[in-house]
């Protein structure tokens, strides 16, 4: 029961924390009017978490998992079909990240001058990038992809996806960030597979 | 001679900054700096800049000329050609940027908060979607690339370089970034070219 309350403390945190920074900015809001949001002590907060840049890392790793979910669901899918289901979800991710450019640009600056937040902020995109050479990797044991350099191949993939994340974020009404997305992710599939795996009976199993 | 005057203390207003604002970050670095390090009089910098704001659009643009004159320089290559010459050019601009981080997010976060040097500030964007767009359909009428949406193409190309370029602010140690943009555009070009157009001789006129 104990531990349970104790889940739901910092789920109440991390709730108001998005609500205070989306609303307030990262550097207005602090740990005080967070714990007030949520209506618990300061003693509950540090419980859960050291400090400001902890609850926000915290917020950030949540963002990250619905990836990680996408793509431990994938499970017998092969890999352009499992790369095109995380693209599907990307404009979702995009559409939460809108209008909150400010309280972004506020922690990346506050974390820049901190030596171990950085680490922690950029920890993320090595993983992606080891996570995506693992599938290429089985994409070409499986025979949908050529014969491609597996870290360089993960790596255009992961740019593409933050150079769509940045932009929608700097330019949310620049473009049709969904369809963009879809349709980018489609192009560096094609310079990835095999000639003869594309076409519509991928297309067809790529939504099953 | 009066305008050549002006276009020298312009440049040397622009250089000056460049020191500062690496040297302290955007928002410590103040106009009276930026002078006194130039040798000019806040008079003169005002006669060529509204506002520091002003001045850093300035720099950004001048540092987005040398893409520009890459393409304009590109002249009868074609179209793989030339993306394959702008991507070489990328690491010169990721390598000047390197260690500039704060002053990136301490200049953004600024702009963010003003909508008119904001829409100054993603201009940009939306000028090279738009030529690559151009680049594109130039690429399917001269029989390079298939029959794609260049505008979805030219986006794609863009979220590439975007995420490239963060990523290489954001963590300049964690790839070979010249190796990693060259690999990069290769895959993405093997989406868009006619499977005729790609091999040997391809990659040897890419020089020329």
């Amino acid at each position: 029961m104990a531990h349970q309350r104790g889940a739901e403390t910092r789920y109440r945190i991390m709730k108001a924390a998005v609500k205070r920074f989306s609303a307030d900015g990262y550097d207005a809001a602090s740990v005080d009017d967070i714990c007030s949001a949520a209506g618990v002590s300061k003693g509950a907060f540090y419980h859960h978490f050291e400090s400001k840049q902890a609850l926000f890392l915290g917020l950030l790793e949540d963002w990250l998992e619905g990836l990680d979910r996408a793509m431990a669901a994938a499970g017998r899918a092969t890999v352009p079909e499992t790369l095109v289901q995380m693209t599907n979800m990307l404009p979702g991710t995009m559409a939460s990240a809108h209008n909150r450019l400010g309280m972004w640009l506020e922690f990346w600056l506050q974390a820049s001058r901190d030596k171990s937040i950085w680490k922690a902020t950029i920890a993320p995109y090595r993983h992606y990038r080891d996570l995506f050479s693992q599938m290429i990797q089985r994409g070409i044991a499986e025979g949908t992809f050529k014969d491609v350099d597996p870290d360089a191949s993960a790596q255009a993939i992961l740019s593409l996806a933050v150079g769509l994340f940045l932009q929608s974020i700097l330019d949310p009404k620049g473009a049709n960030w969904q369809r963009t997305a879809e349709q980018s992710m489609q192009i560096l599939l094609a310079g990835l597979m095999k000639p003869a795996t594309i076409g519509p009976s991928t297309r067809e199993r790529g939504i099953r």
